[in-house]
């Protein structure tokens, strides 16, 4: 087989039609599939089942405090215990949440307009500009977060060890850039986790401004798929080291290690940033749902318990990025026209394109039915400057559905690379 | 028995002393008793103990909805229509929200700060100032937010059929005037609910500013000790009759009906109002916890199910009510020092004890063991202009200890008349 980029005119368009007929069997065929978010399908949920029954029977008095009822802002001790276990840190520097950390994160940030942080002399909402720093690609929802807020962002690209740490240090000379989204490990989408040494520089960094937040969303702290547990930095004791305590909010939850939007969530900030933002919290929640907390608790007996339980997990997902990695390296590898990740955790595969070409595929996967997330999704207002990245979240459909997909979304690949070079 | 009010001081000085031996019995006893919030007790958790084990074997799809997954901001159809059932209004007006009420509350007002509502020129960050009419005596949570935010308040009093709307309707003229609490049913702390008249003009109401917010918390909706259930209007369509369907956001929850804390919570409002809260909220989180919402549709069956668990809860908070109610009439009324309501559902007592004397009688409950809401508390910035104010909250106490409790608070008050009296 020779290489679409080694290929002459005539062969293009041999190879397009072929291409072209391929896709319309797609079309034809009324394909209806999702690879679009970090989704777990329901062959992960179905091991949490036992979690449906509790507490059942059991007390729902904990830690000398009575779960079913008001009280204790903070959350149950055992639940901030165990939350502390799985991010390194001190259960005294950990608050638990409500079912979302998404929502402990965009709160943080209201705050910080609403009120200011810590050590902002006003509140964000009385400044004339606030900027963050987005490392690129990343998560749409952290940016969606920034839009709302009329943040404005400034892309950063991920290296390989973590972001390019010159330009940052260059960046946070301005006040106005008042912080920065990370996702550490198995960064959304890349699956790369950031090294030792760059998570040592960020919490070094001498931001200008003061009440910089270095928003640390460790949502896949101990999600690993292959391999053994990889273990990470303690962000707050790392910044602690510098100077920066309070610079820092670290964000986790069991939305994909239980239920999705029904599991439980924290963040953990120093002891100063916890006693700040529970003053403002205790005027927004007596206390969040710690039945729930409870529920996991009891679910997973202890930390054993939860790395035994990310293990069964494990082994449902890996088949699925099997699939998307054998995938691309049957039917795209061979082109080259495209290059992408082969992460060992997280959830999602990314895929960098011929350059000019990720719109057009994810148009031609939407028009055949195939749900895939928007091309530029993952880059501050939707804007990928090479239009070549697409996010691929091989979680949700069960596994014929998702070989299918990939080959509709292989074709789709090919057939954009073959119309950009016919021009 | 002859009564304080006539008593010479003589008289005076023999009963201080009498009161102050009874006073001194426990302190010494070493009393440790708790009616200072509005906290279902041990008693009512039971009722709702079938819960603990929910959704157990039964399906998690439902509605055409995985509750075990991501999706669907609104909430659960089903539950957006118990609530709807509920509170008289339509499944389209109401948006189900996390364990906390209070939380869609503070989110209301936030956003209104950080995006501005659906009518306003700009964010209320960007006003010079926010004012809110407080009905008083009323919620001290309510006042903490405005406090939070910065909102002035400005008190106006609770008549026998609601709030006094000669005053109101003079202050809405205001445009700094920027919105007002309201518990419609069962007022906290006055128990007495408004009249369909006085709802009427609530909702007719014309506010200079174009984005007046009203905050409808209907916290006691149904929630009835005494008697049968009372309708109310519903405030959504009766403020839509005056074009003023964007005015009113209502809030209810099961915090109160289920457990504490760990039930599910509703916002209700027009259409155009959720459309325009649903775009920042889609920013917020994904979905709201779905199992929980589950479990109580499970629960409750149907709205039937859900007045019979009231009846039950009614059976167990009626003694409470009678306890403090027995003893007031018994303790106290003989003296014509104090008055106060009989309410017939909702969570309080108001006691209008002697002007001048609710601190001294929080103070002398707080020294002998008896936890208390401070006096001053139901009112903003603390400041009962008649210090004559206190809130008794029977529910979470067993009958021995609310009995208990009782006996001290009445001789609390009549000691702190007498040492008034005698000046």
């Amino acid at each position: 087989m020779k290489k679409i980029s080694s290929m002459n005119r005539d062969e293009l368009l041999s190879l397009k039609a072929e291409l072209q007929a391929q896709y319309d069997g797609f079309v034809k065929a009324g394909t209806k599939l999702d690879i679009s978010r970090g989704k777990p399908g329901n062959d992960q949920l179905v091991l949490s089942k036992a979690l449906l029954s509790l507490p059942g029977d059991a007390s729902t008095f904990v830690d000398g405090v009575e779960s079913a009822n008001y009280g204790v802002l903070e959350g149950l001790p055992s639940a901030r215990k165990m939350f502390a276990e799985l991010l390194g840190t001190k259960p005294e520097q950990v608050f638990i949440g409500g079912s979302a950390s998404l929502a402990l994160m965009f709160d943080t940030i209201s705050k910080a307009f609403t009120h200011g942080l810590l050590h902002s002399e006003k509140p964000w909402s009385q400044l004339d500009k606030v900027k963050f720093i987005c490392v690129v690609p990343g998560y749409d929802r952290h940016f969606a977060i920034c839009e709302s807020f009329g943040i404005e962002m400034i892309p950063v690209p991920l290296l390989n060890d973590g972001p390019d740490m010159i330009m940052i240090n260059e960046l946070i000379k301005d006040e106005a850039v008042r912080g920065m989204w990370c996702v550490p490990k198995y960064s959304n989408p890349d699956g790369l986790s950031y090294s030792d040494k760059v998570v040592k520089q960020l919490a070094a960094m001498k931001p200008a401004a003061k009440d910089f937040l270095l928003m640390w969303d460790n949502a896949y702290c101990i999600h690993e798929f292959e391999g053994e547990f990889v273990p990470f930095l303690d962000i707050i004791s790392e910044c602690e080291k510098h100077g920066n305590a309070d610079m820092v909010f670290e964000f986790a939850s069991t939305s994909k290690i239980t239920y999705p939007g029904a599991g439980i969530s924290c963040f953990a900030c120093s002891e100063a940033n916890m006693a700040y933002m529970k003053k403002i919290i205790s005027k927004q929640i007596i206390s969040y749902d710690k039945l729930n907390q409870l529920r996991h608790l009891l679910f997973f007996k202890n930390h054993d318990g939860i790395m035994a339980h990310m293990k069964k997990l494990g082994n449902v997902l890996k088949p699925k990025f099997d699939i998307v990695l054998n995938s691309l390296k049957e039917e795209v590898e061979p082109h080259e026209i495209a290059k992408w990740h082969t992460p060992k955790g997280g959830y999602f595969v990314s895929l960098y394109a011929m350059n000019g070409t990720a719109k057009r595929i994810s148009d031609l996967c939407k028009s055949a039915g195939l749900n895939i997330t928007p091309a530029g999704a993952t880059y501050p207002y939707n804007n990928d400057p090479d239009d070549s990245h697409l996010r691929i979240a091989p979680s949700f459909p069960p596994l014929e559905e998702l070989s299918e997909a990939m080959r509709l979304l292989c074709c789709c690949i090919k057939l954009a690379a073959v119309e950009k070079m016919l021009g």
